[in-house]
């Protein structure tokens, strides 16, 4: 599949999760078996102590894992995750969020894709905040 | 601890995150060991094909597992969920999403829970769509 | 079907394992979406400190969960474990392992099981040591 | 720690599990943060289509991990594993099982490691049939 029309398809799926626009998150890069999506440290987004939520980072990594996979499917299929495991390494604080994930066995019935999601600071340096392992399921559009 | 202290002090440590009022979720139920979270279902909170996003799933699940797990614990500890895996069973479609989490296993390094995601329908029944199995971490307050 | 059918077949299955009979484990009950398998504590099975392996755990779970699996299915269908999460409550230590599987969510493409794993004491106390939640894609004979 | 140290603890860890004895298992490396071992495939650790059992292979990736967290530890300290995720890629034929595993994050508490199960065919190529993500607990030796 050509690249552009495969950045069209993921924008096109990225665009209908309201999910997305509330975490202000966006994809940074997709190529074949790969996504990077990116979102702002928001206030709104935290836990307790005022870190990014745990199911931020989660949904990030998920989200991220999902367009990995789909990145690998013909146009007309979906992708649905049937699971995630996911570490929780360091607190979340910074100024972004960037999820990287990649497709480590892609399959008809089940692919299994790996994530990190990653805490940029002012200095522009990063830390790695938690680490997924997920199963997702190609399917037909819904 | 009596049950009114009991509630306090987890319905404090909620309004402290901001996620939870962005979900609108609200803790229905506390009591030792056990925690049950609601959120109603919103188009702002839905994945690509319009049901309730796996990411605001697993926040229910993992906040109900904190707080059942935070039940056990003295005052002025905290809790922070070291690593959760979470299958999910079916498409969250409905009105109400409910989270009920159980402690399995209580420790002082580490206390293991489950949570179970339930979407309630127009029609009053209920829905299992995800199950999880966390790992938390008790901590003193940061 | 069958009662008897049911178990036949899963004994059946259970004979063709050689590690089975390494770990000298048996079925000691199964019904529709449950199974139960057992094993002796033995030296040859313990890790550093003497307790059982987790791997030893893990195979008796991830063994019940399979067959609670199979008990749902048409004769002629099998089971693969697509993944796993078990967590270790307590030191095994005792004589006798349980595993107690129970279906979830079953599932054409996947199905997703709960085990326990229970160490069995001279007193004939049970004490809970591992927790397992696992996904299994029910598929035709190899 | 000087390496022959290093690895004179923990083949000392090694040889007191009976397990590994039965799996005929051995460390092929270990360095600090890494730790691979290696089995061979026999017929008496096969599931019922004659591969190598999903239960072996959890238990080489399990060890991997626990001794490449030993590494990084000081003498006198052990480890326990608290819970592992693995996803079975594909099934497990060959020669000889490889379980290679890595720190993602070391900690006083809690360690995080990744593990992948290779099997070396004949021909001496080979295939990526696990993948497992597990947490750690150092502890003193009991």
């Amino acid at each position: 599949m050509a690249h552009e029309e495969l950045q069209r398809r993921i924008e096109a799926s990225f665009a209908q999760q309201g999910l997305m626009r509330v975490i202000e998150a966006r994809i940074a890069e997709v190529r074949p078996g790969r996504c990077v999506i990116e979102a702002p440290f928001r206030k709104t987004m935290t836990q307790q102590h005022g870190f990014l939520h745990a199911g931020v980072l989660t949904t990030l990594a998920d989200n991220a894992c999902g367009y990995a996979t789909l990145s690998l499917l013909p146009a007309g299929q979906e992708v649905l995750t049937a699971e995630l495991k996911v570490n929780f390494l360091r607190p979340a604080r910074g100024m972004l969020a960037i999820a990287r994930a990649e497709v480590l066995k892609p399959g008809r019935t089940l692919t299994v894709a790996r994530a990190e999601v990653w805490m940029r600071g002012e200095d522009g340096a990063e830390v790695l905040c938690a680490a997924m392992q997920a199963t997702l399921v190609p399917s037909v559009a819904i």
